[in-house]
């Protein structure tokens, strides 16, 4: 984070500049905010701890590796992984990794314990993300330990990380539903006793959008230092609720491949990245290897041996599938004669210009779009479409015929496009030399359900 | 939506009740604001117009009638259809659901225009949703009318709507890319003709929450009439942006089951359960059967040949399944002694009060929780908790001696639940009378990995 000075020479405090209008080339790009990290953000990628608390992980030394090297090549900032304390594989795993000279930074989870912490720097990490539960739950039935012990406990242990050279990060589990003025008094000190980040977590999942605005942006004023944040998905919000603590002045997201981790997991690294290119895709794209992200969900996938979700982000296999269609015809207008009509070509928009339809260029992370024109909900842009892309001539009043008998089979039962093909080409073969002649021929001609 | 009247003689606009502060068990739930409509929102289920969409739906008629029959005794307040415009079937179809005579409202989808508007009355439906494209994007690349000439057409089909008696809501397309002043004097025209709802729907799947808060917000102040709102997942922020439109004062949301529609579809019906049964719980356990959630979605996923998600909201395979883990033993602390000491019995906060590590009861929805135990990340509450569950008897000391065996297993490699059975009950077995004396020959008795 580059030091910037305002125009009118006034610091503006570093790591929160004024947006640059002349580099808003996105007009519905959110405005500017002095306070807001959209555009400057970092990852810690926790798949090897976070996501090593899935229900179905178990990562062996090898796949661990191969992960890790994937998320590097990806250019995620830090990579997080399990506790050397967990077991003594974690422990040889934690050592391997840090010796594999990444450009990522190796941090690993633990206890805000002066044993957890000697046993941590012992294995070569370049920070320790320190953590302790704070919560009025936490306290009343977990460990019962009152404030000041935690604050004196965890300026000890920070002081001692800090003497071993490393990074320290602390964390409170459960933030949200932690006393705000404890909160604010515990991270006041310890960005006092010099931490590289303090933590905000949602351990259990319930925080809102505009909950994690406002909590981030009231820490953002009361420390200096670098804030992460890491969002469980139980209420499905963990992707929203990153991007508003970027708004509020967050500077690290915690996220994971596919989202892997305790319950139904956290922020998702696509996901993250599907939200962010939509706000600073000169930002992501610079900085991210986009196209490397369906290799490592596939890798991770196969890893903990789940499928993709189809509704992932990105990498989903319908992210980018339009179906054409009745709503297609009224809004989106992608198909309809209608509303095309003063097209030159009748192509739909759809074609003319997809960020008509879509918000993210599929091929920015090397996917591809996909028109699904074989269904009961199809109009004839489409089928025209399809007609010239099997490299046939038909006028338009042969289209709208051909796309009326389509769409009567398509109503009787589900047609693949093998079978939208096999009437276009029957139709069309069937029309010979003169073909406004011969359509009630070239129709007989059609396959019929 | 009952009128209320402050206690100071005003009326606060009916649709918008103040917060009864002795109605707020939860301390967490957010505070009361006289706009949000979190304890007071209707649900639109779209699975049978948005979700047939959805690149693999095609439903026959048995299929849209048991969804629909599903949907109804779950209890959404409304169902929208596919519009009868589409294809005959689509009409056919139309017409039986409304002869179902279900207590959800029946409604379609149509384009603004007096042709869809009269085939659409003709199926007896009871209420019409229109909907045109405003935005900046489709006016230049698609039907290029200008507002004027939106306006008056919307002006003549909602006349003819309201004319039949049936419900009319106003909707405009991608009005996140839309022109804010466009939008607004339109919407407040249609509210003057008598709409029943304005709609506001993020095609592209492009908004933010706090884009969302502040739309709707904004339109709160324009219009009378309610507000319905419609998100498209494309960046992950689905159900975060229905939340926040609710809170803006939004009245309806457009869900569909496990989330269905163009390309990765939109907010989920479950996912939105998950998120407002935290907000509040009474009012969506009194008005929706949670129980009956996964039936749907399995009902669903079977006829679009999907798979649930792994990290589905409540029905994901392991959104309540919790792993025993160094994490778990900072900040959650289920299962780590050192945390627990001070505990009667040792069992893990887990055991004790469920809250405190999920926000949501998994019962409220027919739903079990599962701790993992089987693992290297496992602790010794956990094995003490499965040996008590087994029905065996051992000390501390055997309990932690037989955990320190399992972690070394899973160290190795994977280990399901029966593994972990077998050398608990191993173990306990060479144990005999005086267990205190034959701990290593118990020891010698565990299975090897």
């Amino acid at each position: 984070m580059s030091a910037t000075t305002a125009p009118n020479g006034v610091d503006v405090a570093g790591r929160h500049p004024v947006a640059d209008p002349s580099k808003v080339s996105n007009p519905y790009k959110p405005v500017g905010d002095y306070i807001s990290n959209i555009s400057n953000f970092k990852i810690i990628e926790s798949t090897l701890r976070e996501g090593e608390q899935f229900a179905n992980a178990f990562f062996d030394t090898e796949t661990k590796i191969n992960i890790a090297k994937a998320l590097d090549d990806f250019g995620v900032d830090y990579i997080e992984l399990t506790s050397p304390v967990a077991s003594e594989q974690s422990k040889k795993d934690c050592e391997a990794i840090c010796k594999l000279g990444l450009k990522a930074k190796i941090l690993t989870h633990v206890r805000c314990t002066m044993d957890d912490a000697k046993v941590a720097i012992e294995t070569g990490v370049d920070g320790l993300d320190l953590v302790i539960g704070t919560s009025h739950f936490l306290r009343e039935y977990s460990h019962g330990k009152d404030m000041a012990y935690i604050t004196r406990q965890a300026l000890e242990v920070i002081e001692f990380v800090k003497s071993k050279g490393v990074e320290v990060r602390f964390s409170s589990e459960d933030s949200f539903r932690s006393d705000l003025v404890d909160l604010l008094s515990l991270y006041k000190a310890v960005d006092k006793a010099g931490v590289n980040r303090v933590g905000i977590a949602d351990t259990v999942g319930c925080a809102t959008p505009r909950q994690v605005y406002d909590l981030v942006r009231t820490l953002r004023g009361v420390v200096s230092c670098d804030i992460e944040t890491h969002f469980h998905n139980d209420t499905g919000c963990a992707i929203a609720n990153a991007y508003c603590a970027l708004e509020a002045g967050a500077t690290h997201i915690d996220t994971s491949v596919i989202g892997i981790g305790e319950r139904n997991g956290i922020t998702t690294l696509g996901g993250l990245m599907a939200r962010m290119i939509v706000a600073d895709r000169e930002y992501v794209m610079g900085k991210y290897k986009l196209s490397k992200l369906k290799e490592i969900e596939d890798m991770v996938a196969e890893a903990v041996e789940i499928n993709i979700p189809f509704n992932n982000p990105i990498t989903g296999f319908c992210a980018f599938t339009h179906k054409a269609g009745i709503h297609a015809k009224v809004g989106i207008v992608i198909f309809d004669p209608y509303h095309f009509k003063r097209m030159p070509l009748g192509l739909a928009a759809i074609l003319q210009n997809p960020s008509t339809y879509e918000i993210i260029d599929p091929a920015d992370f090397g996917m591809t779009r996909y028109v699904h024109f074989a269904s009961r909900l199809t109009g004839w842009n489409a089928i025209k479409t399809r007609v010239s892309q099997l490299g046939l001539e038909m006028s338009d009043d042969q289209v709208k015929f051909v796309t009326a008998k389509i769409k009567a089979l398509a109503d009787v039962r589900p047609i693949a496009i093998d079978d939208a093909d096999s009437i276009i080409r029957a139709f069309h073969l069937t029309l010979g030399e003169h073909p406004e002649k011969n359509m009630d021929a070239a129709a007989a001609a059609i396959p019929t359900a």
